[in-house]
């Protein structure tokens, strides 16, 4: 009998890899927060004594999910204004009110509130792009949560930098300040191609270089993005360099596009940009609902998997889904697939939880400790309840996971072996003090938003 | 002081109409069964005495939802197969295991399941279409829902009827037998065009016209459906008609599209076709999830609207969605129609909310009714819990409805003023009994499903 730190017993086993497996009654092994073994749940009874032992009797063990796109301080700004065109709702609602209250104790309340929300609905690790990402990281690693935090870059200043320099100086003093850390990592986040020009994005490339760190985009959005910076259309949304080109062919010409870049929508690809996008091993985000909200597009998610692009699945900021919720992602994305290539054989159940783990893990370059439950890995588990109403009956744990499963049917995560959410019940988060934080941002918000209003 | 039955006091109450209003603070005062005055929650508390007052707090108060279509008894069928080509999955799971399985005791038991699912899920209605139609109406009677009940048409025979002759039979008894029903009503359900012949449609018509019911059907759910009938190719889903036309022009042809008629998926539409069915009064029942998940198509919604059609939400069958989750639907029906029209400003959350509310109440027929809270109407209410952390902060209750709540934060339900659900606790349906049931019906039907795969 070897002595381990936890035994959790699943029901209903779905590690992910191998893919499409269903393990019955079977044991997660943990020690020093590392998974060191999985194994029916009445060999593990012999072979190990564990310091805690979990058994959640009817439920699915997954692992937890990567939410590959959000700016989590922005549910402080959930459905703060919607139904609007792209521009009116950035340029009247979204850029005012985060002009006056952004700040590092907006972002440090609205991370905390967004870690309560993904860790409720079984998020394990964020890929976020955000002003004051300082906050964020001291936020995230405060309550347990693993994120790949982006060093904000553009052209224009904002409250939390005067421009290029500043924020390139703050992104290196980041680098510094958190290359030991235990769960947050950092990537450079160039905003997209309309708001950074030619040189920054030179820069992220320098910088992200000589730090060896993902970056993190928004690209080909939308329509007008492309077209705007194909035909140098002056626009909000035309990109910012000389060429007239579409802006992921720029990225390639700069030497962004490689197989460290995260690039975020992506909903306008023609064949062969999918074929580039492929050679060269970019990660995608694909965040379904935002883009069906904004009426961007809708990304050609089956024929990038059919090329071998590594797609992952992202809720976008609360302000555009409206919802951090990964479980409602991961069915869009299954869904929507198959409406789009005109395929009920798209994206299969068990692609789109792959999608929602392994592949995110992949793109926020963590698929090493994460992504899988799989001996050697980083215990990152999220427990679902399969005794309700709605999951009854069950025929195929994987079917139900993605197209029956709500955020609701969680009921516990563990993070590194440590666990978060204890019967729904949030260990590290005060739930009240998220919601004096709400109170006090709905306050001011709200007032200074309906002044707006009555201005325009 | 007036005596009345039921005071419900709403933080927030949205009655649907008129459109886009949000009462603070406010009751709904209900007197058998009927709603007599919405007031002030101030004002009611001098104006009358209640032999019950329910105050639920934080939480928004909005009418019943109606499920615009829907086969209840499915949800024993939840995720048998899935992400398969549509004929393949009729052919190879869905009709083999219905053919095997469904009796007057399948219908009765997953119509339970269903009721308890659409009940915690805030749906007080369903537009119901599937075989032994008694046992569905006896089961919402007794557990208190209100339900339009399709009497199934087809050509073929079944294990309920032996061909048209007998539903026609059938379906005459079932008009009598309910026609003081309180809350059931009976339509005629003449399942889709390639499976119902022209003489039965004729028959429909005339049996509807002597009861004065509605016809509910299946109609333009798939391109192959309206290629195959207007080229008169032979296949599963090319119409029974020997008309070379497209279904919808006979439809129009035998007298069956007019105002009475709830024409379930529609997502092959032309422009001429929308005004044809502007100008026939037909309801549409929008069903995204399940167009989506069969790779059916994407209804035209913002185009049917702009044309004055009654466009409600249905789930479809929990087989092809796989759930009854009417939060869910109402969310993908705003999103999806701004995608589809490439305008964010399609389908606004307050239009979403009363699709799934009045409009389906007009499809039905009950609009008179239900469908919205206003005084005379009856008072099929339901409470939405806002005080969760995913649905913090609220800028705007409506928003919230649509974008952020989900089925989870329904806490109470009303239907004729009787309570349904209380805090969550379904008061008419024994939940261990539906847990039974599943159990009883997985075990049967998980068996034969895997014995006729090991045969394919």
């Amino acid at each position: 009998m070897s002595g381990v730190d936890l035994i959790i017993v699943g029901r209903h086993v779905v590690p992910v890899v191998p893919e499409g497996v269903v393990l019955e009654n079977h044991a997660v092994v943990v020690t020093d927060g590392v998974i060191v073994d999985l194994l029916p749940a009445e060999a593990a009874a012999t072979k190990y004594v564990a310091k805690q032992i979990v058994n959640l009797g009817e439920h699915i063990l997954i692992p937890g999910m990567v939410n590959a796109h959000t700016h989590a301080s922005m549910t402080l700004l959930r459905g703060l204004a919607d139904d609007k065109p792209l521009c009116n709702w950035l340029m009247e609602d979204i850029f005012p009110t985060e002009g006056k209250f952004v700040s590092d104790e907006f972002v440090r309340d609205g991370t905390l509130h967004s870690a309560a929300e993904m860790i409720r609905s079984g998020t394990t690790c964020a890929n976020e792009m955000y002003f004051f990402p300082d906050a964020a990281c001291e936020t995230f690693e405060a309550v347990g949560m693993r994120a790949l935090v982006g060093q904000i870059a553009m052209e224009f200043p904002t409250s939390y930098g005067s421009g290029p320099d500043d924020y390139f100086a703050k992104a290196r003093a980041m680098f510094l300040k958190y290359k030991d850390a235990k769960l947050v990592k950092l990537s450079m986040a160039p905003h997209a191609p309309y708001t950074v020009s030619d040189e920054t994005f030179a820069r992220v490339k320098a910088i992200s270089d000589e730090f060896n760190v993902p970056v993190h985009l928004h690209l080909h959005e939308t329509e007008g993005e492309c077209c705007d910076s194909e035909t140098k259309t002056p626009s909000m949304l035309c990109h910012q360099s000389p060429e007239k080109c579409r802006p992921l062919e720029n990225m390639q010409r700069l030497g962004i596009l490689n197989n460290k870049l995260i690039a975020a929508h992506m909903t306008q690809l023609t064949d062969a940009e999918i074929d580039i996008v492929a050679a060269a091993g970019t990660s995608v985000a694909h965040c379904p609902s935002s883009n069906l909200k904004l009426a961007s597009g809708i990304c050609r998610v089956s024929d990038l998997l059919a090329k071998g692009v590594n797609v992952a699945i992202g809720t976008d900021g609360a302000a555009s889904n409206n919802t951090l919720n990964m479980f409602a992602e991961m069915k869009l994305a299954a869904i929507l697939a198959k409406a789009e290539s005109k395929q009920s054989t798209s994206v299969p159940a068990a692609m789109a939880l792959r999608m929602a783990t392994l592949n995110g893990a992949k793109a926020v370059g963590m698929d090493h400790i994460i992504g899988s439950l799989e001996v050697g890995k980083h215990a990152d588990i999220v427990a679902v309840a399969c005794d309700s109403i709605e999951m009854l009956p069950m025929y195929n744990a994987i079917s139900h996971l993605v197209y029956v499963a709500g955020r609701e049917h969680v009921t516990d995560v563990w993070v590194a072996g440590k666990r978060l959410l204890a019967a729904r019940a949030l260990t590290t988060i005060h739930e009240s003090l998220v919601k004096d934080h709400c109170k006090k941002w709905y306050g001011a918000i709200n007032s200074h938003h309906a002044e707006m209003q009555a201005k325009n």
